[in-house]
């Protein structure tokens, strides 16, 4: 345990997981008939410690950056899409906006670090680390300084937030490219099964960002370490979801993980603090090409596989509903014995 | 056309469906990055012939009924569970209740033929067509007649309901049996690659039904036409909810269907009027073993896929919040225009 990552309790205690498992057999239903929800209401009570969890005040935390990379056409989109994204985030039109309120989740933006200034208002917060990232091509995207008060900012963001769920997300044009270079270094894989089509490049725009990444990855060679890593590829946003995710853990709050980018913060605060892992709740499997990969790395069996590539914690929060769900069969549903249903097999 | 089976209009409508893509096209999201949920959109407006659909007043409907079949220890529950659920469905405590009330949704459960009498309440629709199906070992499982009089009062129930969607539901210890049977009929396919365990049945038990369903599939040779296998094979939920998918659909209701049971019905309806399937939402592939053999028979596509094998409308209404999103898109987003994001390829 040192500063910057903190200590993060194993969830595993075999007395509580069978106090869970047989509250959940004696619901009315058959054994297992819930099937996913059943062991998400376990890992659940894990979490929080209790045979009778509860969510409150979950969280929606969206952490917007740019990308130095960006500059190198590994986009569909210009970088003014990421501020101008954070204005549709506030002003209530995007995907995650309209799910939130669909949810009643509470929905907050971070400047992690993007290449605008933002007027004050409800629901944002200023923890810009700086105008974008440096270009990855030609240097590290970050300082260590700044990775690591990236990774702080997150934390403290986090901490100051109220609610035992956070459902982490970003906002960053050129920000697969990060993901994808962190997964390939940091779970050994070749680039190139981990980078795809982003927002939506074409066949040449792919084959021009596969040229790119490679080109970042061999600048890169020595970045080994998780925050090596980090710092080399950047982005603030996704070292701020590494502070957010780690804080969280650390206080028994569950993690909601959104999609291929949420995924490579995961990526990375794992390989800081291992244990993170049984806090996280994997919202869905998308549809950007690496990101099965990146699943099966994290050993994660996500709840949703509907072809999602948006971001924006957009997944996570379609994901919320079940995750709700999975808490009310432990604290609503009734008994056999409560509600008068034989539990006997036919004779 | 005739009395029993109502017409279904097609929801095919190219310069709707060239409509509804252009609205979601102009979505602040890169084009399609919201994967399954824009489909189901699009599916949506068209049931509704409009390019701003809307959901109202969305109602769940669950069938109940006991099956004669049961008798041969088809199942791992005896019948009286299938009385004793219904209760526990009106008292609170089963998942769809649970699930309904998490999600405002109004909830009725049908008495289409259980074994029991009932007080009447409020969410309670008396519509007993008998004290449970016969026994389709020895003969046909309803007269002709009772299997007409049951699609009707499924039609009447949706005819007298609110709204303009319907979740289908069934509760019915040994209705898997009258599922597998009806799929295995009318998909022309093995009864054995039909069966699963049901509510969970060991390998001894599964050994048996698949004995007595082999039998039944042979005493009854000649059931070949839908409405001759439903009557051979029952069930009295089953055949309500045939009614009511067929009633729903020629009102332009959306129907969302739940799983192995309910998708049985959709077998039968979509037998009888092939129109149907516009209409209807898959909500979950479930973990009984004949169900991705009928998903792929009716060519669907389900929102969620939990392991769930439970019924009651249970994975219907898990999936309520997808359907919802999805139409939220249309309604709530911003477009690039509205929202001053650019929508253009970086140079």
């Amino acid at each position: 345990m040192n500063e910057l990552i903190p200590h993060i309790a194993p969830i595993a205690d075999a007395a509580l997981a069978q106090r869970l498992q047989h509250r959940l057999d004696n619901k009315t239903k058959p054994q297992g008939a819930l099937g996913r929800l059943e062991a998400l209401a376990l890992q659940i009570g894990l979490v929080q410690q209790t045979d009778t969890p509860l969510l409150r005040e979950p969280q929606v935390l969206v952490f917007a950056a740019d990308h130095g990379l960006a500059a190198n056409g590994v986009s569909a989109y210009p970088s003014d899409v990421t501020w101008q994204m954070v204005e549709n985030f506030l002003s209530g039109g995007a995907a995650v906006s309209v799910f939130a309120r669909q949810h009643d989740l509470a929905l907050t933006i971070v400047d992690a670090g993007v290449r605008h200034d933002f007027a004050a208002r409800d629901g944002f917060l200023d923890c810009k680390i700086g105008p974008g990232t440096a270009d990855a091509l030609r240097g590290p995207a970050m300082t260590s300084a700044q990775c690591v008060n990236a990774i702080q900012a997150g934390r403290d963001v986090v901490r100051a937030a109220p609610g035992n769920v956070v459902l982490l997300g970003e906002m960053g044009i050129g920000n697969t490219s990060s993901a994808a270079l962190l997964l390939a270094r940091l779970a050994g894989a070749d680039i190139d099964v981990c980078v795809g089509r982003g927002t939506g490049l074409d066949d040449a725009g792919l084959e021009r960002k596969r040229a790119v990444l490679r080109a970042v990855m061999q600048r890169h060679e020595c970045a080994r370490t998780p925050l090596d890593a980090l710092a080399a590829f950047g982005g603030f946003e996704i070292a701020m979801m590494v502070g957010a995710a780690l804080q969280a853990a650390s206080e028994r709050r569950l993690v909601v993980v959104d999609g291929f980018i949420g995924g490579a913060a995961i990526v990375v605060a794992a390989a800081l603090a291992p244990t993170l892992l049984g806090y996280c709740v994997f919202a869905h499997r998308s549809n950007e090409a690496g990101h099965r990969l990146m699943l099966e790395h994290l050993r994660a069996d996500p709840l949703l596989d509907l072809g999602l590539r948006l971001g924006e914690a957009s997944g996570a929060v379609l994901a919320w509903p079940l995750i709700a769900s999975a808490v009310l069969v432990l604290s609503q549903m009734a008994s056999f014995e409560s509600a008068g249903v034989s539990n006997r097999e036919a004779p």
